[in-house]
C-alpha cells in the first residue's frame, strides 16, 4: 500500500498537484472503503451502474462510431450527439478507477479497459486529433469550425482525463499515449501564436493538467493556461446566434468573474481548471480571485442541497439570489463539477469549508441524481415538484429518474464521481493526516513522522459517531485532523473513551504519540435542526429547511396523510422534530416527524390582504432524506416548508 | 355615426359577432377617445409608435420582400424570421384602426394603407397561397413541410386580421379580396377529407371566424373549427424534434384542457379562437370548457399584473402557482391576447370578471410593454429586476425597453392594440347599454328604445371620478350599466349630484328616463391598498402588492433613499399608505409613499433559523405606478413587497 510520490502519478487519484499545496491528496489505494454508506454506494455503482452503462452505450452504438472511425469511413451515420465520445470517455475513466475496488468481482472491467482503449487508439487520426463526429459524419467540411458547439475539444479533454485516470488506476499506457498524441495535437494546433479559440464547453484544462502531473509535459500546463485565460474576451461565435458569451463562459476573464455565470456545469468545470492552473503556476492573484467567486457562489448563487443552476434556460446560473425551488435546474453534473472545484481549492487552502461545499454537494446535489438501485438518473435536481406539474421533458423531476438520456452526461459523470469518491475522504500537510469525509474505511499515509494506518468505523450520514481505530503508527507524534462540518454547532471529540471535549466547526486536530489501538471518537450531534435563506431569496421567504447531520431533508406526497397535498402542507413554528429510524422505507432511513398545517387548497389567486388566511388543520408531516425521493414513483415534493404559527 | 348591423361588417370593431351573444359590442365609430388616459395613448400611438413602425419594418427590409415575391424571384435574400410578414400585417392593422382616429392628421396613414395592400396584393400566388419566405428565399421544397414552425397559416391569418380591419375601418377591399383568396386557399389544402394539419401558431383560426362575420362565407367558419378541433392530438411533429406538443396546444384538446399550457401566446389566440368558434357554432360545451379554463388560468396561472407565461425556455405558462417575479415572461403578446380572449367571453357571457381582467392587463400587462413617448418596448414584463442582474438577451427587462426586435410581435401587436382600444369601453343588450372600461370619450348607441349618446370625462386611471353626461337619449327608458371593478369595495354612485348610493362589484344598472344633461357620477374608491397570493405562489409569500385603483404599483430604485436597494427594502406591517400626486414625475403620477425597513445585503446564504435576523432601519420608500417604470433608465424594480414587523 505504497503511496505516490509527487510527479509520479502511477496509482494517484483524480487530483495529483506538483507544486506544494497545503494538502496533498492520498493515492488511490490509501484509502479502501469498507462498510457502510458510501462503500455500499461505490459497490452498487461498479454492480450496477456501471454494468448497466456498458449496455446503454452499447444500444446507442456509440463503439460503432469508432469501428467506422478506425476503418477510415467518411459520411456514414453517426451515432448520438456531438459529444457521444465524451460519455463514452467519462464510462471508461468510471470502469478504470473502479476497476481497483472491483478488481476482484468484475474482471470484465480490466477487459474493457483494454479492449475500449484500443478501440479508441485505432480510431485517432495519425496527426492525433481525435472526434468521431467529426471524422466519420462528413458533416463538417473543417475542423475546428464550430468551436462554441462541435464539442471536439471537449471530448479530447475527457478522453485525457480517461486515460490519466486508467494509468494511474492500472498502469495501461494505451489511452494515456493517444492523450499525449491528441494533446500534442492541440498543442500544435492552438496558442497564442497559433490558432486563437477555446472549446464551447470546459474540461481539456482541467486533463491538460492532469496530463502536465502525469508525464511532466510543461506545454500542457501552458496550452491549459492559454485556454483558460483566453476566455472571457467574448472571442467565440456562436454562428447560430442563440447562445450568448455568458453560456460559454465567455464574457469576463475568470480572473476578473466576481459571480459564477452562464451555463453552470461550463462555469465550474472552468473554475476547477483555473484553480489547477493557479496552483501549477503559483498564481495566487489567480487563486484569490476563484476563492472570491466561490464565496460568492456559496452566499448568492447556490441552493441549500448545493445545487448550482437556477435556470432551464440555457442551464444557467440565474442573478443572486435567483433560486426558485420548483425551476431549479441543480444538474447533477454541476454539482459534480462544483465539488471538483472545492477538491481543487481545498488543497491549494486546506480551508474547512471547502470540504463542508464537497459534503453538502455529494449527498443532496449529486447523489440525488441516482436512484437507490443505481440504474436510473436525475438530469435535474429540483427542489420542488408541484402537484399537477406537466412533465415536458425527459430531463423533468416530474418524470421521475430516466434510465439514460440523449445527453447522458449526469450518468456517466455519477458513475466516474462514486468510483473515485473515496478520494475526497483524507489527505496530509507535514505530519497531519485530516479525515474530510466521513464512511467507513481503511486509510494509510506515510507522513514525515512514519506510516499510518487507520480503521474508520461509523454508520454516517445516518449516526453522527465515528470511531477511528488507529491500527499502525509511528513512533514520533503527528496529528490526526478532523473536519467538523459547519452545521455540527456540538461535536465533541474523545480518545479512548475519556471524558468527551467540544470540538468547534473547522479541523480539529489531535496531536500526540499515537498507538496501534488507540481509539478517537468523533460525534456529530444528529439532531433534526432548522435552516432558513437569505432574505433575498423570494422563494424561501418565511420558509425553513430541515436538515439532519449533512442531509437535507424533504417531504414526498407518499408520506403524507391521505389527501393532503404537500403544496399545502406548513411547519408550525416552534413545534418538536421527532425523528425514528424507519428500516423499512427507502432501505432504511431516519425519518423526522413536524407537526404542520393543512391550507384549504383552492381559492383566488389573489386577494386583499385584509381577508383572514382561511383556517388551517393541524397534521403529522414526516420528512425523508432529500436525496432518496422519488425512489417510490415520481410525485409531489418540497424541500422548503412555509412556517405558520 | 351610425351603427353597423349584424353580418354587415363596414364600421364594425375588431369582434362582430354574427350569433346572438349576451352583449353586442359597439361600431368602430360610436366610441370615440377625447381627453384623458387612454385618448392621449391613442394620439401617442398614432404619431409616434406607428410612425416608427413603419420606419422599423423598412429598415428590415420587409417590404423588399414583397416585392420580391411579386417580381417572382426566387432564391434571393430573404429578410428577417419566417413570421416577418405577420409582424407587417399586425403594423398594417394598427395603421387600419388608426386611420379612423387620425385621419385629419394622418394622412400618409391613408397612402400607406392603399399602397401597402397593393404591393401585398401583387405578391399573392395565383392559387391565394401567401407567404413570402417560402415565396422568395427558395429554402423550402414544399409548402407545408414544416407546419411545426414555418409559420405560412400564421403570416396568412394575420394578412386576414388585417384586411378584415380595413374594410371595416375604411371600406377598402383591396386586402379584403386578398384575404378571402388565401382563405379559400387554406380551405382548398386543409380539412378532414385534405390535408390534416395546422399551424404550430395559432392566429387564423380567429382571422378566419371574422373573415366569416365580414363576408358570411360558412366555409371560413368551418375551417376555423376544423383547426381548433384537429389540435390537441399530438399531430404536430416537430422536426428538431426541440419543442413539445405542449409548446404547440397540441397535447390535450381544447375542450378537454383545464389549464392553459405551454407557449402562452399560442395558447390564449387558441383560446380566444375557440370562443369564437364556440359562439358562431352555438357550441355551449366548448363555451363552458373555456370558461373554466379562463377560471383556472387565472386562479393560478397569472401574475398580479395579469402577466401571463412563467418561464423563459418556450415562452410558456408553468405549472400551476409556478409565478416567480425575477423570471416571470409575461410576454406583451400574451396579456393583448388573453384581453382578446376575455372580450371573446364577456361578449358570449356578459359577466364582469371578464372586463375586470381586460382592465387588470391593459394598464398592468400590456401597457408596461411600452415607453411613455412611445417608442421602445419589453418583450417581457418581469415583476422584479434584482440588483447585479446581467443581461443576457434583448428581451432582459434589466436591459430596459428597445426601439424594436428581431422578433417584433410585440410592438406591432401593442399598436394594433392601443388603436384599437376603444372597442373594449362600451357594449349593449337590450336596451341597456355597459361602459365597461373608463375613459374620457363620446360614447353612442341605437338601442331598441332609440339612439343614446353619452359623453365621459374621467381622469382615470389616476382618478376614480367619472362623470357621465347623457347628451341623446330616447323618451321611453333604457339602462346605463356601469361596471365597478371587483377591486373597488366601497364605489358609489349619484345622478344629477342627488345622494350616492353604495355599488357593488359588478354592473351596477342605472334604468330610467333619461333626459339630454343628465349626469351619471360613477366614483371608485382610489385608496391605495395591500393584496396578497394564494399560499402555493412561493414567490409571494409573506409579501404583498400595492394597488391603487387599477394600477398595480412597483418600487424603483431610482426613488428610492441613497444607498438602499429595492431587493432589501421590506414593508411595515400595518404601516399607512401615503399618496400624492407627483406632477414632475413621469408625466405626472400618483406616488405611493410607505414604511419600510432596509434588511441589510450580504451575508450567508443559509444559516440556522434559530439565529436572529440582524436589525433593519426603519426608512420611506415610494411606489410608482408599475407600467411606469424603466422610463427613467432601466435598473432594479420589484412588485411584491415582502412584510415586516
Amino acid at each position: 500500500m505504497a503511496s505516490v510520490a509527487i510527479g509520479e502519478s502511477l496509482g494517484a487519484g483524480p487530483v495529483w498537484p506538483i507544486r506544494d499545496t497545503a494538502r496533498r491528496p492520498l493515492a488511490l489505494r490509501q484509502v479502501q472503503l469498507t462498510d457502510g454508506f458510501l462503500g455500499d454506494l461505490q459497490r452498487s455503482n461498479s454492480a450496477a451502474s456501471i454494468v448497466a452503462g456498458n449496455t446503454h452505450l452499447t444500444q446507442e452504438r456509440a463503439w460503432e462510431n469508432y469501428r467506422n472511425a478506425a476503418a477510415g469511413l467518411v459520411g456514414v451515420e453517426y451515432h448520438g450527439p456531438v459529444f457521444e465520445d465524451g460519455e463514452v470517455y467519462k464510462w471508461l475513466e468510471a470502469v478504470a478507477w473502479a476497476s481497483f475496488s472491483a478488481e476482484d468481482d468484475r474482471p470484465e472491467f480490466l477487459t474493457w479497459l483494454d479492449e475500449y482503449s484500443d478501440l479508441i487508439a485505432s480510431a485517432q487520426a495519425a496527426d492525433g486529433y481525435l472526434n468521431t463526429f467529426f471524422q466519420v459524419s462528413g458533416q463538417r467540411e473543417e475542423r475546428y469550425e464550430d468551436l462554441a458547439h462541435d464539442h471536439e475539444i471537449f471530448n479530447m479533454g475527457a478522453m485525457i482525463q480517461s486515460a490519466v485516470a486508467q494509468y494511474r488506476a492500472t498502469g495501461n499506457q494505451t489511452l494515456l499515449n493517444v492523450a499525449r498524441k491528441a494533446a500534442d495535437h492541440l498543442d500544435n494546433t492552438f496558442g497564442p501564436d497559433k490558432l486563437i479559440g477555446f472549446c464551447g464547453h470546459p474540461v481539456v484544462e482541467m486533463a491538460l493538467v492532469e496530463l502536465y502531473r502525469t508525464t511532466g509535459v510543461e506545454r500542457y500546463l501552458r496550452l491549459a493556461s492559454f485556454f483558460v485565460e483566453a476566455r472571457g474576451h467574448r472571442h467565440l461565435k456562436d454562428p447560430r446566434r442563440h447562445f450568448s458569451s455568458i453560456y460559454f463562459s465567455d464574457r469576463i476573464p475568470v480572473r476578473e468573474t466576481t459571480y459564477p455565470e452562464g451555463h453552470a456545469v461550463r462555469a465550474m468545470y472552468l473554475a476547477a481548471a483555473a484553480t489547477d492552473v493557479a496552483i501549477e503556476t503559483g498564481d495566487t492573484e489567480l487563486l484569490a480571485a476563484l476563492q472570491q467567486q466561490w464565496d460568492n457562489m456559496v452566499a448568492a448563487k447556490m441552493y441549500v442541497t448545493g445545487g448550482l443552476g437556477s435556470r432551464w434556460e440555457f442551464e444557467a446560473f440565474g442573478d443572486p439570489y435567483e433560486l426558485p425551488s420548483d425551476r431549479a435546474y441543480a444538474e447533477t453534473c454541476a454539482a459534480i463539477a462544483s465539488m471538483q472545484w472545492s477538491w481543487r481549492l481545498y488543497l491549494a487552502t486546506g480551508a474547512a469549508k471547502y470540504c463542508d461545499l464537497i459534503e453538502r454537494q455529494l449527498y443532496n446535489a449529486a447523489l440525488p441524481g441516482v436512484s437507490l438501485d443505481g440504474q436510473a438518473y436525475f438530469y435535474v435536481n429540483a427542489l420542488q415538484v408541484r402537484s399537477d406539474a406537466v412533465v415536458d421533458d425527459s430531463r423533468s423531476p416530474a418524470g421521475g429518474r430516466q434510465p439514460w438520456f440523449g445527453c447522458s452526461c449526469c450518468p456517466t459523470n455519477l458513475m466516474r464521481t462514486v468510483a473515485s469518491v473515496h478520494h475526497y475522504l483524507a489527505s496530509t500537510a507535514a505530519n497531519a493526516l485530516q479525515l474530510n469525509q466521513y464512511a467507513g474505511a481503511t486509510v494509510s499515509a506515510t507522513l514525515p513522522a512514519g506510516e499510518v494506518v487507520l480503521d474508520v468505523a461509523t454508520n454516517y450520514p445516518w449516526d453522527g459517531d465515528i470511531r477511528i481505530t488507529v491500527r499502525e503508527a509511528p513512533t514520533q507524534p503527528w496529528t490526526l485532523s478532523l473536519r467538523v462540518p459547519a452545521w455540527a454547532n456540538s461535536a465533541s471529540v474523545s480518545i479512548n473513551g475519556d471524558v468527551a471535549w467540544p470540538a468547534e466547526a473547522g479541523y480539529h486536530d489531535l496531536t500526540r504519540q499515537w498507538q496501534a489501538g488507540d481509539v478517537a471518537q468523533l460525534s456529530l450531534p444528529m439532531r433534526p435542526r432548522l435552516v432558513r435563506g437569505h432574505h433575498r431569496i423570494d422563494d424561501v421567504r418565511g420558509s425553513v429547511v430541515i436538515e439532519r447531520g449533512p442531509l437535507v431533508y424533504a417531504i414526498e406526497q407518499v408520506d403524507q396523510p391521505a389527501g393532503v397535498a404537500v403544496d399545502d402542507i406548513a411547519l408550525v413554528a416552534g413545534g418538536e422534530l421527532t425523528e425514528r429510524f424507519d428500516p423499512d422505507r427507502l432501505g432504511g432511513v431516519p425519518v423526522v416527524e413536524f407537526t404542520g398545517t393543512n391550507n384549504p387548497p383552492g381559492g383566488p389567486g389573489y386577494q386583499p390582504a385584509t381577508v383572514d388566511e382561511p383556517a388551517a388543520e393541524r397534521l403529522t408531516a414526516q420528512a425523508i432524506p432529500y436525496f432518496t425521493w422519488a425512489n417510490r414513483g415520481a410525485g409531489p415534493m418540497k424541500v422548503w416548508l412555509p412556517v405558520t404559527t
